[in-house]
């Protein structure tokens, strides 16, 4: 029986979660983290859950149970309440934190990234409770998404015990399009590092030193290339590749469906080329090998068109990894720094962050019934792949929670511009998205 | 004769001239740097000279001849009166732009670099005049030595009808220590580059494109890697070690009694290693051998212990090349660019500054005469070398005006701190200094 979309109330509470600037990133946003915590605790309470409000060294994690019998099935949402930065704030066309309905679109700084999807989640509970659905429901509802989790792990480790789902859907990510709706049962993990080499006190000018003097800058590139061949990304550190987990064609095969190809790519991002061309390459370049990433070279002159001789005292390379199942971060981390033991050993290499890698069994008969749900609700034909991102949360709950089936199930699109100026959740979406929840719901309550 | 040294008067006059903040590279010091080179053309004309004052886009350019009689031989004086900016304005213990005299020290922007060595040569002149020596004089005072001379050739183009000195003694440079009074006969040449390189139209999220979107910082750093050994510096872009000048024995036993050893450069710069500790390599690779150095790199997140995981879509790498003799820096850089065109064709190699390389004969007798002088004066054996710095204007004197012995005869020290906080000149290089010029003056007066 299909719902009835009730979007003004859903454009309301959404707009009461955006008008809170919950950029975990800002220290100066801390209270209004704290102050969404406490509104979602209280509209978890309102639905009749028990809550836990967590507290960690950064924000909070909301968890809930809403026990209507012990025996039933128990059905988990994850969701995150924080947001990015608003990032060239010139570039909105209204303030981020007041949600502007613009015809069939609902604009405003986590409106799609995840605000828009937590209510779809809430509604759809609303709906099951209704409906009497024979399910119990929990929450977790976490504040650090968008700094990489840190103490999620933690955190959730100190109320485990009150949580027991059979499967948790991770209401978080982003199909391709709309007319590819997708089940991710899967995502990368990471491990950041930065790499630092001092080879003096001072600076030193090359018209003086330059051929004698070493070369911090030169030297972490070197030992960058000896890493990874740059150009392809293909990672020499031994033993690194031989850990991810062989994907099958039968997987692959799907992440052709569900991935866009090349040209499709190209011209989304406005790339002027890829590392490969290849179908089954890209698709696991991005979902099933690792990668080694340069983000930025600090040390020497930095501004653009400049002309300093300056060779640098000390320099810092940025980098990450983004690794596939199987692909632990600290064991990575391990053969990452034994490797430049041989390569230079005046290189530190220090761990930022590390978060697993995930991924479920994609013929869980969870999975299947999640692609049912969402091709009932959407009309279109699901697909089931891998994230290429990383929600090092998705990993924790598995762990955690007793291994139930886990899969990312988000109604949000690529085209909504989740960390984009102008972010937007929409319409069709939203109402898709409670009808595919309480899809699933059913088919949970049966199994 | 020994000359008596007017120090009342010599520091008066230097004081007048490090008063005017002559900073070439600071575009709100246009009207000081004219101001200087006004003045100083009033000095050379009240020693009786004739003088130029060369108008170009960015400073003057002065030139000034003094002759006595056609028939005598004439001595050319090369000086820059411009200065480095004065750079952590916080470590001056003193108005940089205010000579300040302590003890025996004359400290201020410019004091040692170029402006004490510029009125050494006054006053040597002026003790030549008064002695009658029977020498005409010459005076080339650029104002753009330290943003790399970018127009001294074609300003000294337009002049050097004016001028035919039978030696020029570029009065810039310093000596390694007080103890090693040196000669250079030598300097490296410069190409400055800016490599770019553009692989999209935005930047790029690693947790949804890492693996298949190209990487520009990491290109550009395989295409270093390609064109140098970063560790050891070896050059391997085809044909240009091979266009270097080769040295001999002799000069690089010369080279050896010099320039410091790997041990006391080390102690002196502050640094934590050499790219090599073999004295002789060390010598070659200042003085003899082309470099390739990466002085920044601009791209992606530049902050110091970020944790961005943007891939960017533009980037670039500040890349110089110090040349030794033989080395033109147009050939050079038609061989980057060509090598370039098999190692990554998407970047764009753009040529930003050019200065040729000099190296005149070791075994000249105006050389012989200059090691002479300096020996007689300061009582110390001196070498001759070569310098690893680049004074473009060199090269340009030496082509322009009919190749005659040109030299660096300089009475700077390093000790002196040219570019840094508190520089400063002294009383016993500017006397010793005043000695040796005169002592030349009576070889060249009797050539």
């Amino acid at each position: 029986m299909p719902i009835s979309f009730d979007e003004d109330r859903f454009v309301d509470e959404l707009a009461e979660l955006v008008r809170l600037p919950t950029v975990s990133s800002a220290p100066d946003r801390t209270e209004s983290i704290r102050e969404c915590a406490e509104l979602l605790q209280s509209r978890l309470a309102a639905l009749g859950a028990a809550t836990r409000l967590v507290d960690t060294p950064r924000h909070p994690l909301l968890v809930g149970r809403l026990e209507r019998d012990p025996t039933y099935p128990t059905v988990a949402l994850y969701n995150h309440y924080d947001v990015q930065p608003i990032a060239k704030p010139d570039e909105w066309e209204s303030d981020p934190f007041r949600l502007r309905v613009d015809g069939e679109k609902y604009v405003g700084r986590g409106a799609s990234d995840d605000k828009g999807n937590l209510v779809v989640g809430l509604h759809a509970v609303e709906e099951a409770l209704k409906r009497e659905l024979a399910l119990n429901f929990e929450f977790i509802y976490e504040g650090e998404e968008e700094v990489g989790s840190p103490n999620f792990g933690t955190a959730l480790g100190s109320v485990h015990d009150f949580l027991k789902p059979d499967s948790i859907l991770v209401l978080d990510g982003a199909w391709v399009s709309r007319q590819r709706p997708a089940i991710q049962y899967g995502c990368r993990g990471l491990l950041y590092m930065h790499w630092n080499l001092r080879t003096g006190t001072a600076p030193v000018h090359s018209g003086l030193l330059g051929g004698a003097a070493r070369n911090p800058l030169a030297e972490l590139m070197a030992a960058a290339v000896q890493c990874c061949e740059l150009r392809t990304g293909e990672i020499r550190i031994p033993g690194v590749a031989e850990l991810a987990t062989p994907t099958t064609a039968a997987e692959v095969a799907c992440w052709l469906q569900a991935e866009p190809g090349p040209e499709e790519l190209m011209e989304t991002y406005g790339l002027k080329g890829l590392r490969t061309h290849d179908d089954v390459e890209l698709v696991s370049a991005l979902l099933a090998r690792p990668t080694f990433e340069i983000h930025g070279c600090v040390g020497g002159y930095m501004k653009r068109d400049g002309k300093m001789t300056v060779i640098p005292d000390q320099a810092q390379l940025l980098v990450s990894m983004r690794l596939a199942p199987g692909q632990n971060p600290d064991t990575v981390f391990d053969l990452v720094r034994d490797y430049m033991g041989s390569v230079n050993t005046d290189i530190e290499i220090v761990k930022v962050a590390a978060a697993h890698s995930f991924s479920g069994d994609a013929d869980s008969p969870a999975i299947a019934a999640a692609c049912r749900a969402l091709e009932d609700a959407f009309g279109t034909p699901t697909c089931k792949t891998r994230s290429a991102a990383t929600i090092g949360a998705v990993a924790e709950m598995y762990q955690q929670l007793g291994a139930p089936p886990t899969f990312l199930m988000a109604f949000s699109l690529s085209e909504h511009g989740l960390h984009s100026p102008n972010e937007y959740f929409d319409r069709a979406q939203a109402a898709g998205g409670i009808q595919a929840l309480i899809n699933y719901f059913r088919g949970a309550e049966a199994r």
